[in-house]
């Protein structure tokens, strides 16, 4: 269960301050604790309001990479600006993401091969918008999966995110997003990855962390591997650790809570 | 989500000094508490080493209906001891438990029909004791759902157990556990409800509350309705809230965790 570090991203108010101000220290801070704390990769974006999105992506993947080894993800809509970030990447990144639409596939895929990066595949077509039914998910997502392989990206590289919706205002979307998930695992083998922006769910929610770790687990249940979270969340990753051994994807050993959360990638002291 | 408080239980300390001395407080107290967290039905057993077990229930029983009006729910291998108990619960009781072998069924079931009785029905028989995998738990599982249409008792008082051991000792059995719940929910129509003894989970684990809420988690996610577990286990009653949110089985409102904390049967002031 790959934890993608959520916080280098212009939405939040210390990283939209380093971007204008040009003063690294929230990123560089941000990278290493996520590191630290057992982050597969770390999310970069740059924001909305960014004036120069280019300088700002180069800017935080650069301060990133002086601090720590953590392979990135790259999160935009603009498949240009992502192109230009995965020249500076040191590590095989992830585009984050792509819709299930031909033209995008048609930028997304040829790039991430060329790149060796991994792809975040959306469950829906801007055509579609988000589908209410997860039968319509799947077919969007297996979609992605044959792209894959007309376009030679390894599976193991495919990363299918069945769409997770604030709780309290789209309650009936999540149940869904999980009937997705089970889908995506029995229709293909090899199966793709799964990944969901979990923090979603919880939007304007009451009890924000419990509704998370219950949200991570319940999408564990039904075959998520990974997931876009908060990776300083200790209750968080402690619940995934606990899973992970229930699952029996990991043996159980007095200290599971605490290897879950030790670094995966090196931190330059 | 029902929670079975399973605290009134010769077993632990405070409720065999109750049995041996004959002071009712434990026992009023914990069945209190149990109900004014929200328990549905509190748990009654007279533990292994009780010297009058028909006294010994006959008192727990008494105590215990004597400050609330939470249904009971009879634990015992002995069946003569759960009629005994039975006929002097007030209101219909829950019988724990049956295994799937055909002279169990002739015992328990025509009893819970007379007395308007819910049964515990185990994944498992004597014979095959706990079978390794799904496919025969649920195989066992339809056996006792085939005795219930004959007996004429209802499918919504059978709660069938996919049987539940300690992660560290027996890690590959929590999966085939969730399996059995899964195809039991899709075997039969209407389905039979679904309990299991939840802390046994986590018997001798470390950060065993964390192990315990993780587990009602996935157990939730593949049809499980209702759990003998701790029902002062604050963290775990919030787990549950926020996973009846999200599988929608209760409407969201910014209370729900509080909402599920609150009594459902009276307690005698």
């Amino acid at each position: 269960m790959d934890i993608v570090g959520e916080r280098i991203n212009g939405m939040f108010k210390d990283i939209r301050e380093a971007i204008i101000t040009g003063n690294p220290d929230a990123v560089r801070q941000w990278a290493i604790r996520q590191t630290r704390m057992g982050a597969a990769f770390l999310d970069i974006s740059v924001g909305a309001g960014a004036e120069n999105p280019y300088e700002a992506m180069a800017f935080l993947i650069t301060e990133a990479q002086s601090v720590v080894d953590t392979p990135l993800c790259l999160d935009s809509t603009d498949y240009d600006l992502i192109e230009y970030g995965l020249k500076l990447c040191k590590a095989p990144a992830m585009i984050n993401s792509c819709h299930a639409d031909r033209h995008k596939i048609e930028r997304v895929f040829p790039m991430a091969v060329e790149y060796g990066a991994r792809v975040i595949g959306l469950a829906m077509s801007e055509e579609s918008g988000i589908p209410k039914t997860a039968d319509i998910r799947a077919a969007l997502a297996m979609e992605l999966v044959a792209a894959a392989d007309e376009y030679g990206l390894p599976m193991e590289r495919l990363y299918i995110d069945p769409l997770i919706l604030p709780v309290n205002v789209a309650q009936d979307h999540f149940i869904e997003a999980l009937e997705t998930l089970r889908q995506v695992k029995f229709m293909s083998d090899p199966a793709p990855r799964t990944i969901c922006g979990l923090s979603n769910v919880s939007q304007r929610c009451q009890n924000r962390k419990l509704i998370n770790r219950t949200a991570i687990t319940l999408l564990m249940g039904a075959g998520l591997d990974s997931a876009i979270a908060d990776a300083a969340d200790i209750e968080l990753l402690d619940t995934i650790a606990a899973a992970r051994v229930l699952l029996n994807r990991e043996i159980y050993c007095d200290s599971y809570a605490e290897l879950y959360k030790s670094a995966k990638h090196a931190v330059k002291e």
